[in-house]
This record gives C-alpha cells, sequence and structure tokens, in this order.
C-alpha cells in the first residue's frame, strides 16, 4: 500500500508511453489505468485539475502531472537505470534538448492536423528541429543519452514510433534514411530495447485513432 | 579560472535576471557580459547555435542555455540557498508550475504585441493562468516555494515586475488587488527581498523599450 504506483494513461498517447517505458526499465510495478475520452474519469480531474490531461502518476496516494516532471520524479524516486547523467553540465545538456523537442516539437503534431499555409509553415519547423537533432543533439552516439537510453531518449520516442504515422496520414516522407541516417539509426536502435519493443502500441491502431482525430480537426473551423 | 562564471544578458530581459537572482541568492561571484541587440556576438552565437538567445551562462568554459535550464544548473552546482525542495513530490509540484508558467505565460507576453481578436484570446487565457496562480499554485504562502525565495519564485519573477510595465503599455489592469490578493502580497514579498530589490531593471527604461518593441510589433505585417 505505501509503494502503490498508479498510472492513469489513454492507449495511443506517447505521453502515457513515456512513462510506461521509465517505469519498466527502473522495475518499478504500478496499476495502469486506462482513460477512457473522451470521458475522463472523476478522479483524473481531481488528480490534474489544471490541465485535465493524462498522463497521470499517483504515487503513494499523490498526483503528478505532465509527462516530463513524472519522468524527472522517476528519475529521483527510484534510483534503479539512472535516466540522467550524473554530471551537472551533462544533465543541463539533456534538460536543454528536452525542452528543445517539448517546445519545437508542437510543429510536428501540427502536421496531421493543418492544411495551406499552416502545414507548410509547419512541415519547414519540422524538419529544421529534426535536422538539429540529427546533427547536434544525437551526433555518433548510439542513443541520445550515450551507450545506453535515458530520459532524454524516452522523451524523443514519440519520433520513433508516432512520427512515422504522422508521415503515412499526410502522405508526406520527412526523416528520408538519406538525409537522417543518424537518426534513422537511433530509431532502430530504440526500438530494438526489449522493453522499448514490448510497450508500444499497435501501429495500425494508432493510424486509425489519429485519422479520426485528423479528420474531426480538419472538419472543425 | 577553474570556477570562472560569465552570463551573457541582456539588461531589461526577465530571463537574465532569473539567472542573476539565482546566482546572487547563491553568492556565486560572476561576470556579466551585455549583449548588443541586435547585433548578438560571435560569442553567443557560437555558445547557443540552436536558439541564439540569451541568457546563456558559461561555467568553467562551458555553455548552458535557456534560463530554466540554467536555474537547474546552478542549483545543482551550488549548494548554499537550495532553490528546489528536497522532498521528490514537492519538486514535482514546483517543476509542474515552473512548466505552466513557462508553457502559458506566453499568453501573457502577448497582450504587448497584439491587437483585435488575438489580444482579447490572449487577455482571457492570461487571466485564467493569474487565477491558476492565485488559487493553485501559491495558497496562503508568503512565497510560491514556501517560507522563502525559490526556484518557483524566480520562474515567476517576471509576473512581479515586468507584467506592471506591459498592463502600463496596453492600458489594462490584469492584476487587480481585489480579485489578485495573494498574488498582490507575493509582488510586495518578492521586491522586498535585498538581492531582487537591487536587482531589478528600472521600470521606466523597460517601458520604453518594450513600447519600441511594441511599435515594431504592431507596423510589422
Amino acid at each position: 500500500m505505501e509503494e502503490e504506483v498508479k498510472l492513469h494513461g489513454f492507449w495511443p498517447s506517447p505521453f502515457s508511453h513515456r512513462v510506461i517505458w521509465a517505469l519498466k526499465l527502473k522495475g518499478v510495478k504500478y496499476d495502469y489505468i486506462e482513460e477512457d475520452f473522451p470521458n475522463k474519469s472523476q478522479l483524473l480531474l481531481q488528480y490534474n485539475p489544471v490541465h485535465k490531461k493524462i498522463p497521470v502518476l499517483v504515487h503513494r496516494g499523490k498526483p503528478i502531472a505532465e509527462s516530463l516532471i513524472i519522468l524527472e520524479y522517476i528519475e529521483e524516486t527510484w534510483p534503479e537505470h539512472p535516466l540522467l547523467p550524473k554530471d551537472a553540465y551533462e544533465r543541463a545538456l539533456a534538460r536543454f534538448w528536452i525542452k528543445y523537442g517539448e517546445e519545437k516539437g508542437l510543429a510536428i503534431w501540427k502536421l496531421y492536423r493543418t492544411t495551406g499555409e499552416e502545414f507548410e509553415k509547419a512541415m519547414k519547423e519540422s524538419l529544421e528541429i529534426l535536422r538539429n537533432l540529427e546533427e547536434h543533439a544525437l551526433g555518433e552516439k548510439k542513443f541520445f543519452s550515450g551507450e545506453r537510453i535515458g530520459i532524454v531518449d524516452i522523451a524523443f520516442g514519440w519520433i520513433a514510433h508516432w512520427l512515422g504515422v504522422i508521415e503515412d496520414l499526410i502522405g508526406v516522407k520527412l526523416l528520408e534514411a538519406d538525409s537522417f541516417p543518424r537518426l534513422h539509426a537511433w530509431i532502430k536502435n530504440f526500438k530494438e530495447e526489449s522493453i522499448i519493443k514490448e510497450n508500444l502500441p499497435d501501429c495500425g491502431k494508432v493510424f486509425a485513432h489519429l485519422k479520426r482525430r485528423r479528420e474531426m480537426w480538419l472538419a472543425s473551423p
């Protein structure tokens, strides 16, 4: 009871999966509560009254919202498989790239729900982001975090799995293997890790889900 | 030389001031390098090639960009006057509010450079943010961080000093004392701390600076 860990999530969400991957990498046992959208549970609204969003991690009865905040909490609470480097400067670099991905990455999520000029702008920004990740953040490393998966890899995990679905939806390939060889190698490395491989939603189902959302977005004024 | 600390900043920037306050609270000696906008120094572009923005902290020759990332680095590097609570859950709450302010606070910065419908939307969002800070983040505490200034207070410091300038620029009072008594008390407490009081830019000069930028923004298509 003392150590009780619960995760409120939603199956196609890359943000829920960030928390799942971190908990599994650290070997933390938890109960998973699937939230039924758009009928969010009263508990979720109570746990996250500001954003009213998943994921929410509840540890010893106390709720924590926002996937990146949850990742830092998990890292500070369970020491197994450290997700952040020990060195303060390396930690700052990791957090810099996570912040960059969080703020700029919104452009990539805009791709499947915009058209025309807005789409073109998002496409330009998306390619710039991926270029920065390829050249500045990843470099020659196996993972963003070095030799093993860390917090930056988890934060960018959606690029490994969800970006392909977005590409299929919009019918445009952003991540050409020729132009982004390092990101391609990283996606392969990331998805080959057993904890990740075993904890990814089915691509076909995510495609169908995002297609419905895309149609909804594009139909609304 | 080993411990050399340099800060590249810009005098009216609340983001530079976050770093200044944190360094001063911790008693860290540093050299300040004023960046001349729009003629940014080659060094700044080299230190922060992704964003090309101040503030940049250089410690032992290594650059760190983004004020919030710098704050976490400062906290991890110099233990005096802890800015984050010790308890992991309290730390998560602090980071939650900082992230909230960083993402949602953009609406408040939009106020002085938008008009019409966009202005009205930003105004509505701004009041919602301030309401959440008043009721959920601050509560009955002297500071967001409790009895003494912490990282959340530093992150929200711009509300204590720059928001008033924005209100003067747009001719609308957002933070009415009757509606936001707790934020009003916090602003007074925050600005009464000697380290803060001694390290704030002149309001009149900030007003003139933001007025020029406002005219520039509103004149551009």
